[in-house]
């Protein structure tokens, strides 16, 4: 298949194209003139580029020339708290570029999406309460979508993401860190602790977006569904340093309560959610420490 | 009170400025440098104005000068049925500007937000089909909204209004049209015709506005309620040029059938919904339409 992908550049979309290419998509990334294409050095030939230039034209004329029989769409600004100048970033990354890849892909007949959304669109295990501003432009984007979906029998599945971590990380997260302060020796200061973190493994995110392409190439025209994904094994901070020390037989300079919790700090993430049907069995999070480490990740 | 309004240069918007502006409140319209006054003209020097930039700093200095009590965002654009160069349009009128607006809002300390949404956001008395591309950014700045709502204790209510009417109406709505068809003799080009019409009279549109006003001041912080509103009497527009051919005593010259039905046109309006409480009796259609017959509207 001809897979269109938008956020290809990024750590999740690399990954994925990788892995699309090994089993003989056609894989197009719709990048910004000045990405970074440093995640996808070793198959960076393989991939066709587009530059997208913030406006419907240049979306338009990639969808055009590429002729995708499926989008997948993973860029995204991410802002955890946001001030009045990040409005009109998330706004133009958040809702202008899905908008115009939605219009773009009905208006030259591709009619299947794979969505990404996010588990911080349900604070508090709520229907919707957006843990911040970046989740409530994801839930406001998947209402722009759900429009081609009911109007332009485009088919369309978001899958709302937790945290995600693997090999290769260069996103400054949390598993990242902790695993780096391992040689480095650092002191690392966190929050209480008593947070309850869901990290996926990055293969298994990748598996998640394969069944969601699987499962979108076999529905009616015009459905739409949300799913969690990809959801790992869930464990307080304190347990995911304490496991990291374990499986390294290091021990980390962590000091707990230096730093206060976030404003809106997600205690307990989001539990009330189907996750894609079928899966392939995950990564347990320890085996995932392990590979880490031992890679020197 | 101090009452920021956005949209106030607009039919429903200026009538409501005028009455405001009746009951003692101070008034605030933001306008665009170029925006027509004409539907202000007689009460135009009561009123504040300020030029939205369509940027973040003009609407914050606007909302820092003001110090309102309460907002009330009418502003949108409404494109029937979009193409593509509209999306950048609608996107800054129906999202930027609202989330602007909430922004500087809260960040001014002004805690109070009646919102406009539309009864398109309900094709098919769904719980959310957007009839097309306008209601669907109407449903997603309400997804932003709300996470003012419930993270900065900001209230709000949105009204989603159906159609309205009354009179020195400009906006080339369909009974204005009809009214002005029965002294220039013109024949009227229609689609079916048997399609249900709900048209409410601006000035029970007003009212509910300030009900709205009145039920936001007594509600606690961090509310979000949505409200279908103002609904008229529901004929179907066979019946409504009967109806006015019955009061002036003229004949229509209009040809049921000239035109299709549009794509998605709304066959029976939004049903499912509750209006606000306690609104002042309304203007019966007919009587509606004589005043705008005899005054030669």
């Amino acid at each position: 298949m001809n897979i269109f992908i938008t956020g290809g550049t990024g750590y999740i979309g690399s990954k994925l194209s990788k892995r699309l290419i090994g089993e003989g998509h056609n894989v197009a990334i719709l990048k910004r003139e000045a990405s970074d294409l440093n995640n996808l050095s070793e198959f960076k030939d393989q991939i066709t580029f587009y530059n997208y230039e913030g406006d419907f034209s240049s979306m338009n004329a990639a969808v055009e020339d590429f002729k995708p029989d499926l989008g997948i769409h993973l860029a995204s600004l991410y802002v955890y708290s946001h001030s009045a100048e990040d409005i009109d970033a998330l706004i133009d990354s958040n809702l202008r570029l899905g908008l115009h890849l939605t219009e773009a892909l009905v208006k030259n007949g591709c009619k299947k999406l794979v969505n990404t959304g996010t588990s911080f669109e349900h604070f508090k295990n709520d229907d919707y309460n957006p843990v911040n501003l970046y989740a409530a432009t994801k839930n406001a984007f998947s209402a722009l979508l759900k429009y081609y979906t009911k109007s332009a029998q485009l088919s369309a599945l978001t899958i709302k993401l937790f945290d995600t971590y693997g090999p290769d990380d260069n996103r400054g997260k949390l598993v990242s860190y902790l695993i780096g302060a391992l040689s480095s020796g650092e002191e690392v200061q966190l929050s209480g602790g008593d947070q309850i973190v869901d990290y996926a493994h990055v293969d298994d995110v990748v598996n998640a977006y394969l069944k969601a392409i699987e499962l979108l190439m076999n529905l009616d025209a015009g459905y739409y569904s949300e799913f969690g994904g990809v959801t790992g094994e869930r464990v307080t901070l304190k347990q995911l340093v304490a496991l990291i020390e374990e499986v390294s037989g290091k021990k980390l300079k962590v000091q707990f309560g230096a730093k206060p919790y976030r404003f809106r700090e997600v205690m307990k993430p989001w539990s009330n959610f189907w996750e894609l049907p079928d899966l392939p069995p995950k990564k347990s999070l320890k085996e995932g420490l392990k590979e880490l480490i031992d890679e020197g990740n």
